[in-house]
């Protein structure tokens, strides 16, 4: 019996017992032994279901009742050693303080790990190396059923040696090693639907301000920009290709250079990036979307919804990647359709706000 | 010995081993009882360091040996059931996955776990109580050591009954039993330090706009910056307290509100609150801090030092509430000063900007 299928047992929030006394001795294998007037190695034989097992069947339900009574909870652990696997699914995270994109795979992979039975053991680095080398031996020692790498921006990384004594999968980066088992944003397309968006408000001079740092996001959302315009019949015009720090103070510092390329529409590498440009375009004294339509990339929390006016911008999948990353681990059928290079890529969604306006004949 | 004293055998990152099959299969005891060409009985002996058990020194070295070759790793969960309790301290957090704040006190307890040698088992719940229900459950089979069970906001909680049956401290929330102990951010003390940076550049007319919604936030730093104002002389004026809810939108729309009290300065409930009055500010052409000098409350990532002028404000401390919580619940001397009601409170330090100058000649 899991602690899952206890759920329902337990006392709803409103009707919760009353107040025992904290840090209450938990019920151990030989208080139900003695409740049950038999031997702590029959308990266990009944706990454990060994049907072989010679218990007449009175002493079975005298136990089961004192298990019942008594509220016994068996020992996770002990059936972990019978079976060789624990219910574990090991996460490593690193960003978790920094930033919500780490919070939210463990969201995404935990609700998955969740439906099929299994917990994570999560280990936050901060990228700290000696940290995730030591929380993947814990990890190991407790007998994971599997482990998730993830990083908290979508990056190549080292495989950290002793991963490779698990399964595991690459979840928001990536090895260079063939065959290695990732779940990744598709950048192209997010970079595509990005651009689209502007395209489809009329919009045909569109800027890209793209990051000054290399990243597969970086390569992805430009071939994605120069995907959207191609199929547009805009032709590619790399003067429109600016870069800038992603962070607003990037954004901000990229206006007066922006303003001199004639453009009616800017898709920004982020969501941080645009909240600087936001700052930057108003003490020029133009206004969003009616000067310059503006669409980000993140959907990022705190920022994204609450900017004046709201941000389109296009949604990076980490729920979904989390999500993913457990189902390929698990090798469920329910993982998103892998490309032979044992990656899959995941689908960022446009999120349409109000920082776009239709160009007016352009 | 443990997976932490192992760390430094570990290769570092730069020298790392040759690839190595993915999926190894794990080194047995099975596996080391062959090469040392011994009982498995035996090498359990060996590896638990019974000293009672009488093994020739010559056998115990040739276990010994097969064990350093073959790289074996002694199994946690099989020691945590000869000791009773795992190297396990259970985390229950909500909202990790839409804000920075709980995976800030992630990071905390963790850096603090791992110092005594515990692993965090973390549980993130998104405020869902089935699964809240079932992470307590699943933690007490893995026999936790004990429960922080922290909340991303700081508010009053109920205790959930199976946290009852471990030792627990609630870490950024509260129970109205008393003793129940408890680690919370001082916001009376913060409050007062908001208030005192603005009172600090010599600004007399200072507004609060607080939160409408009912939280031990609205109440202490409400409380805090009345005792601000006692402390300088400045006489509290009811007017001077506006309400708005508190997140950007909020904070805009108290904007007009805000102008008609003749204030110099304004300290905001939160950040998220101070992003949109600042938007609002510039709407009516005034500027920050020039016309009005302003605070926030939080030091939230992405926003407080990215604004621009990027804000003063006061941090919580959720990384010290974390670690803090471990250190009560191992009942460490370095916890923090622990009041006679079981709560620790932990200070709230002023983070200074460039949101705030000098009133000239108030």
């Amino acid at each position: 019996m899991s602690s899952m299928e206890n759920g329902a047992e337990v006392p709803a929030p409103a009707a919760r017992a009353p107040k025992t006394p904290e840090r209450a001795h938990p019920v151990t294998l030989r208080d139900v032994a003695e409740a049950a007037g038999v031997s702590t190695a029959t308990v266990s034989l009944v706990v454990n279901k060994k049907k072989a097992a010679r218990i007449a069947e009175e002493t079975r339900r005298r136990v089961q009742d004192a298990i019942r009574t008594l509220g016994y909870r068996p020992n996770a652990m002990a059936k972990t050693l019978v079976s060789g696997t624990s219910r574990f699914i090991g996460l490593v995270a690193d960003g978790v303080a920094t930033t919500p994109f780490a919070g939210q795979i463990i969201h995404g992979a935990q609700d998955e790990a969740w439906k099929h039975g299994y917990a994570l053991l999560i280990a936050n680095t901060e990228g700290n190396g000696e940290l995730e080398q030591d929380a993947i031996q814990m990890m190991l020692e407790y007998k994971v059923r599997g482990i998730l790498y993830s990083t908290w921006f979508h990056r190549q990384t080292d495989i950290p040696a002793p991963l490779r004594e698990a399964g595991f999968v690459l979840v928001n980066c990536f090895s260079n090693e063939p065959g290695t088992r990732a779940v990744v944003p598709d950048e192209v397309q997010g970079g595509r639907s990005a651009t689209e968006i502007l395209l489809g408000h009329g919009h045909r001079k569109i800027a890209f301000i793209n990051a000054t740092i290399p990243a597969p996001a970086k390569d992805g959302r430009l071939q994605g920009y120069r995907e959207a315009l191609e199929k547009a019949g805009v032709p590619f015009d790399p003067e429109l290709v600016l870069e800038a720090y992603p962070d607003q103070e990037g954004g901000y510092g990229a206006t007066s250079d922006l303003l001199t390329r004639g453009v009616s529409a800017v898709f920004c590498y982020n969501d941080r990036m645009a909240m600087g440009l936001y700052d930057g375009l108003r003490e020029h004294g133009l206004s969003i979307p009616d000067d310059m339509a503006v669409v980000g990339f993140d959907n990022q929390e705190v920022i994204a919804a609450h900017l004046r006016p709201p941000l389109s911008t296009v949604s990076l999948p980490h729920y979904e990647l989390g999500a993913a990353g457990v189902r390929m681990l698990l090798g469920l059928d329910g993982a998103p359709g892998t490309a032979t290079d044992g990656v899959a890529r995941i689908n960022c969604p446009a999120v349409e706000r109000t920082s776009v306006r239709a160009q007016a004949h352009a």
